[in-house]
């Protein structure tokens, strides 16, 4: 499965995955993908080097990429401190209720939080990318749009093409005119922060917008007759990120969210704001639908709602409190039925791709198949 | 573009247009699709009668079907006036406002409000059912769910397969489980009524779900590319709705409409329950603006919302209240941007296949291309 861009890039499959888990990155590259590292979890640059260490002893030189989360609005002199203290109380203590509700226990004193979404602050972004630029990476990828065009420009010194999702045709124009090099259309059905736009559609309108700058196609795929099928709508390739949640190689918090993402099915999740404070698909929970509740306070503007949640979030992971236990991800949840290795989805994706293309050849009545 | 189900039916290409207007429906079925009358608006079973005649004399003797709209739950000894008077008065007020407002006329007195969509009531289609299997019709096609057991038995009795909406697998294996022959899975960017989950998703789930059964791919489908990607996904065809809107040979109430579809863009269409009191993906106008807004009394369940708008929207239809104007159309309606016959719409869509077939087997290394 090979297109100009997978060739340009050095891979054997047009098939770009995306996932937190460098192990799942590795598997992805050496299963014959272009496995994509998201960095918004490494608060600390060194956790990331020591990742990034591990992925080149294990990809045996093939290419990788890393996602960072890095919106090309700067807000100046801003700190954390700052932005904490633009959360109003009533935020704090609905959240404080939300979990008191549900039994969540508090954390120890002291006791670190965890992963917080402080990578959508740009400065941590800026110290993952240094961390990022001394290691081969092929391509660097932002989740929120295209980055400011000095990190652009950084890329491109060192050689590396940047990536950048959009959610409608203008949204790709605007990366386009700044220098963006893919990029990635995410569908309404996509995890994580989509428009509104279903990639059938979506896909062909980014591919006449941006042409001739290739794109991906992302949102709906899990199979390799849905990539046959972004790959007819234009798309040089795909771009998978819920499929890898169920792989074996996936390091999730807990096995009770693995049951659940096992569980359920395609209209279980919700494009909530729950998370960002931006409209991003996850798995539908008694937490998004304390945050979707008419009722409620109603949830902040990023990046204020992911600092709000941020605590909230790790103590729902550290004790399991199932009902309130989500994650992003995209419709394609309800194909996610069993457990296994990278290896496997991924021979399940390319053998579904030469089924599909046996399908569509015969039906147009083509020869030679 | 040959499948099974298109063989069987006797079209040249699995191409299925669904349209109110019988011009549209029979230049489709020239052109070697499959056009699918919309019988709905049709509340005379005389003119059904009269427009069934005139696509019998205009389609040389190829296929052609008709689409009711009839859901299987019944409503025993209700009248229309019953129905009427479960509407509210504030609802029946809000509308006379927001007409007002806009500076819509009056109809002048005993003047016929035209089109109610009493279509809904199960009275309505089976009359229409009663003209309509006078008529070598095909295909019998029912935009809401699988019509009564009896209706299905009685098509069946016809030789004339049956064809069913649906949203979800399991509101498609309902579908197979009443006996239904075809089931179109109806994505959630599609025009109309829609469940949430895009076609990229819903398509290989209801495959799945019914298989051996036929499954027709709609929504989001108005280029040839889109058309290979629904085969990809494994459908047997594809149903297409809104392309066929801004045909010269579509006769819509007002070139104001025309124009507003023509300008309209992928992110102008709103999944409302403004026309029928069920979720339906339609042109955003300030009408659905009005019955979205959280501070407006809001919508009716089906059929109370449809009976109360009926004569609010032959009004504005009759004096082209431009922001109130709308239509059902899907996200497609972003690359509708010229009038063109249904016959230039159909080369496009054959020639675009072709090419995504090219393109697919290239990307497959596959040989003879």
């Amino acid at each position: 499965m090979e297109t100009e861009l997978s060739k340009s890039l050095g891979a054997a499959h047009a098939i770009f995955g995306f996932t937190p888990f460098p192990a799942v990155a590795a598997a992805i590259t050496r299963a014959g993908g272009f496995g994509v590292l998201g960095a918004v979890r490494y608060t600390d640059p060194g956790d990331l080097a020591r990742d990034l260490d591990w992925m080149q002893d294990h990809t045996d030189g093939l290419p990788y990429g890393v996602d960072v989360v890095m919106p090309a609005r700067k807000v100046e002199g801003v700190t954390e401190a700052d932005v904490e203290a633009m959360i109003p109380e009533e935020h704090r203590r609905f959240v404080r209720d939300t979990l008191a509700r549900h039994g969540v226990p508090e954390l120890a004193d002291g006791e670190p939080s965890g992963w917080r979404i402080t990578g959508w602050m740009e400065q941590v972004a800026r110290s993952q990318l240094d961390v990022a630029f001394d290691y081969p990476v092929k391509l660097l990828a932002s989740a929120l749009g295209a980055p400011p065009a000095d990190v652009v420009d950084r890329a491109h010194e060192h050689g590396v093409p940047v990536a950048a999702l959009a959610g409608s045709a203008r949204h790709a124009q605007r990366h386009a005119e700044a220098g963006i090099d893919i990029v990635v259309a995410q569908g309404y059905e996509a995890g994580g922060h989509t428009g509104e736009i279903a990639s059938m559609v979506l896909t062909p309108e980014v591919v006449e917008a941006v042409g001739p700058l290739p794109v991906l196609a992302a949102g709906g795929i899990g199979s390799g007759e849905q990539i046959a099928a972004g790959l007819a709508l234009g798309a040089q390739g795909v771009w998978l990120g819920s499929v890898w949640l169920t792989t074996t190689e996936a390091a999730l918090h807990s096995r009770a969210l693995t049951r659940k993402l096992l569980a359920a099915g395609s209209g279980d999740t919700v494009r909530s704001r729950a998370l960002t404070g931006k409209p991003a698909r996850q798995l539908r929970t008694a937490w998004t639908d304390a945050w979707d509740d008419p009722e409620g306070p109603g949830t902040l503007p990023m990046p204020l709602q992911g600092l709000l949640v941020a605590e909230a979030l790790t103590r729902i992971q550290k004790y399991g409190a199932e009902p309130l236990l989500g994650t992003p991800v995209g419709q394609i949840v309800g194909r996610m039925t069993s457990e296994r290795s990278v290896q496997e989805v991924f021979d399940d994706l390319t053998r579904g791709f030469e089924r599909a293309v046996d399908r569509i050849t015969r039906i147009a009545g083509r020869n030679g198949t």
